[in-house]
């Protein structure tokens, strides 16, 4: 009866976390849309103010507006949070492949990653904050997965039970469309890009829990934002979160508009190519010569960049001339220019007449988000000039590359909106330049230029294309949004990788792919394992033997062989290494003689699970690091109750395209190649393991009583 | 050079067939409901036209064409095309699932099934035609990789290499997804909905494919759809596809709401295990009593349920009393009574004054599709009374499950929606009187009605979530919607299984669970082999053995066995029973003597690979339809180049939860169990099977070259 408790408590925690990763992933969305929209509205309320007096002074205190914020998020990295600096998606997505990378999820890592992307997104740096939300959501379902702490001395035990490979990732996924579902405002792209973009391994269970985390993020963000409707967030207003409404687009299309949206796509896909190989370029670079110079050579680089993102945002405008107002009788719902302290388009920046406003101003000299629900703003034909477009796609463009890779929390999609918005545009104008019909709208090419260029960067589909559609709240437009997909990432595919998986692959973390490559077909098992000779224990080893192979071997599997009673040799598992390091440094089942202990399945099992777990961002414990006495390494060990006892195995000459969707397909860490069987004892078949057909062998009840439970 | 172009015209074939899938199943799709739409125009024009001389004639009228529509239905399903009565989800499932159900992919299920749901779906029965449209598109799917007919002779080459089981698949997941598609115009929907509700596998590369699928139905439909606008189509209006725009709904929801909306859940989840269990039971019945008697009974069982439902949809409004127009001044936008020739609300059935409609004429007498759009409306407050409503939905669900499983293709799609928005447009009344709130629409809460039956029924999530937001144009109700499935779902779960899940179990479809069961943890590998000792055959076997064995078991793959130089024995692989059967009919490699032919590998192979391949809907050759000469009963065969060399294989005492999660994850047939290994030869970790890693080996061109081309 106990079992059944058991297995109903741990289902329940289940979904207590689940609520709970949804419950403070929205928390923390909230918190630094907050953060970042009231420092974003002090900066540039205390510019418009100082500038009413001076440019310059006003340009100095927008310099040093941005660059106090950005040195906050850099000083944190660097100093107490390193592995919060980036996107950190490419991490999520090793992790869930089976690499872990240190420090990657720590409670720290979520604090710094949090603070530091109101900085940088604040400091109005080219960088998102979605990237690092999805990261923010992984980290708070891992930190509540860890079973409290060992640290601060929290560690109630049936916290534990999450404390395994395969319960953390599940959180983890969970956690990851938690972010993008809070990011976005939108649950169902967060599922789907959780699906699409991040897990290697998905379980049909796993998606209805995902799902839950996702409703629960959009119930607690719509109800956060509705509590701030009462004013009391400051300068937090509906522009905090993403959602450019533009159900005022377009809601139709001739045949003719679908060229220059194939064009969209087309361009798209090189642009997105060519920002993925210029990101590689300079991570690369960075990585060789600027980040090996310490963390002073970092926040130098950050501060640069600032000032030059800075420079150029009020600069630019600066130089670029006004244009004069639309006509209020043609157009009476435009207000131009906008009053001082509100949002929105038309802004009057440098203007030597009050009815006039600087295009390039409402979009470069602007939080990005406000940018964009320019850039995707309908019904204002000809707000923008060619040229003024022009300035801004090459300059942010170049921006957006510079400041990828710099050790700040930074996300690629806002980047990746304002670049596809901004060339979408210019194309719609030429569209709306081309084309006699009203129906055509420049904000509906902005954004199919969004997508495009997402899809030719991160060539994602179905995901991307549920997120543009909620963010922007129009389904009229989903199959041009499709249509744009196809291309761009097609295009784009002819080029490199998607961004993550570059990104991915620059840091060396050895993701698996879902499919063996070609070349596989023409190799068998064998071919596969190291020409190093495999090592392997006996039942009954001697400690000092253990100590010396772990020592001059890095394997992290050992077989381990007994005889049978006829003395021909048979293989009873397999022992990891962390597993003989936990039984070193126990010393509890050293004895003194080399025969077997006690009757397999009877022996007592003097550990507790935790000392066999994996801990969650660190190396864990070295060989080096344990001390064994001289009399110890005389020592054996019988290490039969320790092995796991049936690994997968694999014929040496099976395909290694079988052997690697084997590996692939179910996330293993280990395969034993064995030679061929020389004895096929039976096959199982669909049949054989229908439950109905199980249940009804006569023989069960007694193999199930006879064995007890495990 | 040849491998490329084999593999990019291979690529390219892929592609050219999800681009017909899409192409075919979207003018599959529309004719469908040109066809319904006309038909059911037709149907009331007439007795509209007849009723105003005499309501009798009217009635007749009525159930004349009803019963001819759907005799046209039952008669082309019984004579034709068995297999496409009923929905043809549970079986694609199962056949995504690995299990052939006869017949169910035809080219002449497809035309059964397109002009069985014109019949039935026109005639008025209490189903839809979402769910069979679904089976037609995996059948184009199927019929296009069938790799034309032997019957008619067309039967290229390069068409062949689709006849495998996985090409197969794919492209049926394909027309899954392009079917979903079609029926609601929604193609993440269906791309999602092949991903949660059908496939058993699901590769990533696939979900491109899919999706590109679902784009080009959405272009198609769509172009077909403004051909229609030029008023070429006849009845077909644009109510023609499933889209009820209720983006007029209510764009806000207070907190007290969240408690009625929670209710629906509840209810939802309640009646949806009721409709899944009374389902069952009466298909159990009609399986077991009815439809043992033959076609005609069918008929007459089909043309009775079209009779009654006739009889109340006529009957039942003429019954209720008729209401006064709303007032004019009030609701200016309300056309009521409707004109006669015109969709929309307020029809005037059997009323003695100009100025009344009918309100259970105007969901009961109409089609779904119309009953559906009047049950959505928005700002129509209290044109339903409760007592109407009531009567409408315990009889249409009464209809609903009585019609469910007769000879004809039915969809539970449509009647779900139909009973869910009825009580959910229940509970809204409810809400509004209680509510002094006007904000609060009853059109919202039939929505989320329909939402909680589907979800409490079908049991899916997110494809439900997002079917449901693109056929209703709205995104706004997108967190309410999720809040509801997740409480039906559950309060569903807690009673029985999904529906078509239930009704795979009832067709005794073995559909293997994507979960091991946990009574499997107490079991090993050897547990679950039959207890009839494993057949095996040596490498040269005689004809007569083989014969013999084939027609005393029924196994489907047998183990082939060598012996060594040494004289150990070793298993060489496993040879499938439709392989041997293909052999034994050939006769080609027939030997006099028992020494092994050739050396192996230089073997000539003289076989079509199509020769080996399994017919797509029948059971294949029978051994007792093969004619094997005494003389011939002699001969011997060697088996080496036959049989599949590397089966994966496990070790006997393997935990059986481990055998089933290799055996599901990887789609087996056949798992070959094998004793306990006496030497492990390496062991494969992650970094083995990196690509980078493998190809730096010096020994791998060696290997590659000394081994040839396979």
């Amino acid at each position: 009866q106990r079992g059944i408790w058991h297995h109903a408590s741990y289902i329940t925690l289940k979904w207590v976390f689940a609520l709970l990763i949804g419950i403070l992933t929205g928390l923390a969305a909230f918190f630094i849309n907050i953060a970042v929209e009231n420092f974003s509205g002090w900066k540039f309320a205390a510019t418009f103010a100082v500038m009413k007096h001076s440019y310059f002074l006003g340009l100095i205190t927008y310099v040093a507006f941005n660059g106090a914020l950005v040195f906050s998020s850099v000083y944190i990295i660097t100093q107490f949070a390193p592995a919060a600096a980036g996107s950190g998606i490419p991490e999520i997505k090793a992790y869930l492949n089976g690499i872990d990378t240190p420090g990657i999820l720590l409670f720290r890592t979520l604090i710094g990653k949090i603070l530091g992307s109101i900085g940088s997104v604040g400091g109005g740096l080219a960088l998102g904050k979605e990237g690092p939300l999805v990261h923010t959501g992984a980290c708070i379902a891992s930190v509540l997965g860890q079973g409290g702490s060992t640290k601060y001395n929290v560690n109630p035990k049936w916290l534990r039970r999450f404390k395994n490979d395969r319960d953390r990732r599940d959180l983890v996924t969970c956690g990851c469309a938690a972010g993008v579902a809070a990011a976005f405002r939108s649950p169902v792209g967060g599922v789907l890009f959780a699906l699409e973009e991040v897990t290697s391994w998905w379980r049909s269970q796993l998606l209805w829990r995902v799902f839950f985390t996702s409703a629960v993020v959009a119930v607690v963000v719509r109800t956060a934002m509705g509590w701030c409707k009462t004013g009391s967030c400051g300068h937090f207003s509906s522009g905090g979160f993403i959602i450019w409404d533009i159900s005022g687009g377009q809601d139709d299309y001739s045949f003719f508009e679908l060229l220059p949206m194939a064009m969209l796509g087309a361009i798209g896909g090189l642009l997105g190519a060519l920002f993925n190989q210029l990101t590689i370029w300079i991570s690369t670079w960075r990585r060789n010569v600027v980040h090996r110079k310490g963390n002073r050579v970092k926040i130098i680089e950050v501060l640069l960049v600032s000032l030059i993102t800075s420079l150029l945002s009020f600069g630019l405008p600066m130089m670029t001339s006004c244009k004069p107002c639309p006509d209020p009788a043609k157009y009476p719902d435009v207000v131009c220019p906008r009053p001082s302290h509100s949002y929105g388009n038309y802004v009057n920046f440098f203007c030597s007449n009050e009815n006039e406003y600087n295009d390039l101003a409402t979009i470069f000299f602007n939080t990005q988000d406000d940018a964009i629900r320019n850039l995707f703003s309908t019904n204002t034909p000809h707000e923008y000039t060619t040229r003024s477009l022009l300035t801004f796609l090459v300059m942010f463009f170049s921006l957006a590359v510079l400041t990828y890779g710099t050790a700040v929390p930074s996300g690629q999609f806002v980047p990746g909106i304002m670049i596809g918005a901004t060339y979408g545009r210019l194309v719609g104008i030429l569209v709306v330049n081309a084309s006699s019909k009203d129906s055509v709208d420049e904000g509906t090419y902005a954004l199919l230029g969004a997508a495009s260029f997402l899809g030719g960067s991160m060539r994602m589909t179905v995901s991307l294309c549920v997120i543009m559609v909620e963010i922007t709240n129009n389904l009229q437009l989903l199959p041009l949004i499709m249509l744009v997909l196809l291309i761009s990432k097609a295009v784009g595919d002819a080029f490199n990788n998607g961004f993550y998986e570059e990104q991915v692959k620059l840091r060396s973390l050895p993701l698996l792919d879902s499919r063996p490559q070609r070349f596989m077909r023409t190799l068998a098992a064998k071919d596969a394992i190291s020409t190093r000779k495999v090592v392997q224990f006996s039942r009954v080893s001697k400690i000092g033997h253990i100590v010396s192979v772990l020592r001059s071997t890095n394997h992290n599997g050992y077989p381990v062989v007994d005889k049978l009673p006829t003395g021909e040799p048979v293989v009873i598992g397999l022992i990891l290494r962390s597993h003989l390091l936990a039984l070193l440094q126990a010393k509890a089942d050293f004895q003194h003689t080399s025969i077997p202990g006690d009757i397999p399945g009877q022996i007592k099992f003097r550990y507790d699970v935790r000392d066999f777990t994996k801990p969650v961002s660190s190396k864990g414990v070295s060989i080096y690091e344990i001390n064994i006495s001289p009399q110890e390494m005389e020592m054996f060990i019988d290490l039969q109750p320790f092995v796991n006892p049936t690994p997968y195995i694999v014929p040496e000459d099976m395909s290694l395209t079988k052997v690697y969707n084997l590996f692939r397909q179910l996330g293993l860490r280990h395969i034993c190649v064995v030679p061929r069987p020389s004895q096929v004892v039976g096959v199982i078949t669909r049949k054989d393991l229908l439950p109905e057909v199980l249940e009804e062998r006569d023989s069960l009840e007694e193999i199930m009583s006879s064995r007890g439970r495990y």
